[in-house]
């Protein structure tokens, strides 16, 4: 059914643009401030571009919502069909209180689809989880990719089923009560296929670890800025997300008054109160600045909450003993204590691996925990090692139910990464599928440079671009039923059982919580309300200085008879609890 | 089924405290801080009370959940039955976005019960309210009182139904998506059956307008404010209630460096976390004060809104043209317009009705204005006038839906009072029904000498004892087809529905609202995104200069055909769209 359609796009740098329509061109007029419009005849899965100036190529739509043959091809119109929604009746989830659940859609599942990772959603309600995270979907470039090379922000790759299927997955979700978090990348654009400069200065100068930056505060940025704030809401109005977790912020640079960032929450938060429901907006943040997660009546960005990297590496280099790179501040006990107690460990101070001043206090009595995430396992964490090995390759079972017991009892929002939850013994690796033989090539070098750097042999890094390293990387859902992997997710699903019935583990106020430690046992026992979580990180038992009647445990712990002290196994954990 | 229950009760101030249960006497045993104890055989449903020292009366619990024949009679053990909530797929609902229905249990229909109020639910639903505040449902003395006069907090009133009537009622809100706000009343206990100060020092030195005060900052204060704190939790943990309403917190007196009001805060806030959903906080506040409603992190006391007494006043005197008593510095289109621009319109400036500079600004760019509810009915601005007339009494059906529109289109949280949307013809008068004869005169007495003293005579003032005061300001529900009735009801439900679909009239931040009037002709138009609101609060029609297409109106306004200017009848209101 053809019906006029009224096409345009923000491209102020060309001084003429053509629309093209299933092979027809039309001329469009310029208005003010760089937007052409046109009023077109066309079906609503026409396919559509632009050319710019006297350029042949159609370039796809900055805008587009739909990619069906890939980032350097015509876009497609598309509407999400509103009668197929079944969630109604959904008021939202607020983040405080949330279990997050990272997962990858293309290695989530054997097909690596959204209707595939349909099929294991009732898994994770089982498991306790309560939010959904799923890592970028936006459209990029190749068959496989981690995400974070998206160039068309709007547009749903098709390998997972495009828009229709995310559809699917967030209805899919809200039925059986989980949010959804979508992981969005507004820091740089991937290497191939970002047309954007062509259309307009989306670009500024400089660059950081991922590509050149974006410009959100140099000349004409305002609509570069409205580009991502509208794509931000665009994700909550019309595919019913329920929270964003916005990658890298630390890379948006921006000098101007109010950062992308506060507009993005001010904008966010007005959305939400004309969808009645909450809004969430997650910062991943290397900058330990309580600014971000601050309300904006106290000076801050009014965000919801940003992933902690800090809580993350006290754990991990306690537990693995692993001290390189930016562990090298981390592993004793009194880092894991004080961090725990404090939220950011680099808050004003001497950070090594940075050779300055890292960070800021956060105000624990007025800022609640619940605002900052808390992990062991992200994709990044485990696939930017150099072979994207899991802790459970190096770690011994014990090992890991110590730091998923010192995540899921912490006043910290608790977040996993797929199939964290049974120690998957398939690694998590850097892939990508670049079409462009010299591209791929080079994004191959670059990683095993990377690594061959830190002293690894070139033949150990997996190539990115070797469709075996993605298919290396899929969950491998048949090892649930053995040890010890089944005995590891009975202690995940008991763990957050326990978080959702003792109102003090969840208790978000940092003031609540004490930490004792012995750096030279090896033993922390932190206590939560009536709750003491007692770990015993060596490999050998060692006796904590507290009772209680053992509720939850890895190895069965000894309490003694003076109800003063228990005996932990090697490597394990035991909840006492003294109500 | 007999089993040993745990009785306990604080009581500080008796020597000896006896538990009684069902007829027969138990010692209790006095544990620190004033705790009273004792492990007694009892029914799920025993009667029990305490015997202070050597009084022979049994008294109530003063933390009594049931009181079967009411106030001055032994308590009742009581537990909800978990098995019969049918909304465990609620995630709660955020007050952003909300639209607020107030209503009084015993008038809202001709049986005054929480099963009869499920009957006109679904009339909430199509009315598009979005959350239910019931007025005080804790026991007080008499079948019939507005709910103030509470003595048991704890207790849910009989003649309503009780506690498992009161959790039927929020059961079918959250099974029809609605939320429900309990009020409930910290500042004063009601003048019978208020046992408390026998066992604890309950009330401090000096009154409100209401009685006693409360004892929440003197000597022994913490378990007072445990009582109140526990109280309010009670209501979200037991009763799954959303929001709690705190009546009159002007009248919470305390200067500890931690305000009663942010220690509700942060515990509330706590258990949120703990339950998962959002549980608001709602203070009746006097005291334009923007600390109410500041996060803690800005050094706020961390609440979600307050009720916002110079909208109604602003709005109420410009259309009524009421100057009496407080409404002395209202009443002009420039107040109003003000007052609509910056949530207070005493914000630091002189307040004649008080004599003395009153309230603070509110930072508008930082606090969202759905923090403030607005409205122009409420069970205190009718039933606290002399005859509780309806302002349908006073004033056209045209003047009525212009209060309407101001309130609906507002970027406040709008709150109707029952009936409001149909312009109930019904009075909502004070009442009372104290058995006590001498308590029952002396409130009649007060009553009428209160506005004897401005001017009424004293046959025009309702005997609030009189059982006919209470029926009488019963909602007549076969009212509703007929005109004006039908027609009014019908504009509410187009203005509520129009705030659900345009973004623009939800939009909390004041920022984004502009304001035009004349004060000699009578219009004021607001403008909320694309669409403008007209209202002509004068007899005669007026020429606004403003454009647009109507999309919404009380009586059908006349657009010019330059598109700059609409005339506008009078006692009229129009919604012209610019988009």
């Amino acid at each position: 059914m053809s019906t006029t359609h009224q096409f345009e796009v923000w491209a102020p740098i060309p001084n003429e643009v053509q629309l093209w329509v299933d092979g027809q061109r039309h001329p469009m007029q310029r208005e003010g401030e760089g937007w052409w419009r046109a009023a077109v005849p066309a079906e609503p899965d026409s396919r559509y571009g632009f050319l710019l100036d006297d350029e042949d190529r159609v370039l796809p739509d900055p805008r587009s919502p739909r990619q069906p043959d890939g980032v350097h091809e015509p876009s497609q119109l598309h509407t999400l069909d509103e009668s197929t929604w079944t969630d109604g009746d959904w008021t939202g989830r607020q983040l405080p209180g949330a279990v997050i659940y990272e997962l990858h859609i293309g290695t989530f599942t054997p097909a690596g689809t959204f209707d595939a990772a349909i099929e294991r959603l009732d898994h994770l309600v089982e498991l306790g989880v309560t939010f959904v995270e799923i890592m970028p979907v936006n459209a990029f470039n190749g068959e496989h990719n981690w995400g974070y090379d998206g160039v068309l922000w709007y547009a749903v790759h098709e390998a997972y089923g495009g828009p229709d299927g995310l559809q699917r997955l967030v209805d899919a979700c809200h039925r059986r009560g989980l949010a959804v978090v979508l992981d969005v990348v507004y820091n740089h654009l991937g290497p191939s296929g970002n047309y954007l400069p062509k259309f307009g200065p989306y670009l500024a100068d400089g660059a950081n670890t991922w590509g050149a930056l974006i410009n959100i505060a140099g000349p004409q940025s305002y609509d570069v800025r409205r580009f991502i704030v509208d794509n931000a809401l665009r994700w909550f109005r019309e595919f019913h997300i329920d929270a964003l977790r916005l990658d890298a912020v630390h890379a948006l640079t921006d000098h101007t008054a109010i950062h992308l960032l506060e507009q993005l929450s001010v904008e966010t938060h007005r959305l939400a109160t004309h969808l009645r429901r909450p809004l969430s907006l997650i910062a991943e943040s290397d900058l330990n600045d309580p600014k971000l997660i601050s309300p904006r009546s106290a000076g801050g960005y009014g965000l919801n909450a940003q992933w902690n990297d800090d809580v993350h590496h006290a754990v991990h280099a306690a537990v693995s003993g692993e001290r390189q790179g930016y562990y090298g501040d981390f592993g004793s006990l009194s880092c894991l204590a004080h961090t725990l107690k404090h939220g950011f460990f680099h808050a004003g101070t001497y950070s090594s691996f940075r050779g300055r001043a890292h960070g800021r206090p956060i105000d624990i009595r007025r800022i609640p925990a619940s605002s900052l995430l808390a992990f062991t396992c992200t994709h990044d964490q485990i696939g930017n090692r150099a072979i994207g090995d899991r802790p459970g390759s190096y770690l011994d079972a014990g090992q890991l139910a110590i730091k998923a017991a010192l995540v899921l009892t912490s006043p910290y929002t608790p977040m996993l990464f797929m199939g964290e939850e049974w120690g998957a013994s398939t690694p998590f690796q850097f892939f990508t599928s670049h079409p462009e033989p010299e591209l791929g090539q080079a994004t191959a070098l670059g990683r095993k440079a990377e690594f061959e750097a830190h002293g690894w042999a070139t033949d150990d890094i997996p190539d990115p671009q070797d469709p075996e390293t993605f298919t290396r990387s899929k969950l491998a859902w048949t090892e649930l039923a053995d040890e010890p992997h089944s005995r590891l997710l009975e202690c995940y699903r008991a763990l957050i059982a326990l978080r959702r019935e003792r109102p003090e583990l969840s208790d978000p106020w940092l003031e609540a919580l004490t930490v004792d430690y012995d750096d030279d046992e090896r033993w922390i026992v932190i206590q939560r309300g009536d709750l003491r979580l007692a770990c015993n990180l060596g490999p050998d038992p060692v006796v904590v200085p507290v009772g209680g009647a053992p509720i939850l445990w890895w190895d069965k712990p000894d309490p003694d008879e003076t109800e003063a002290a228990t005996t932990i196994p090697g490597h394990s954990f035991a909840i006492l609890d003294r109500s």
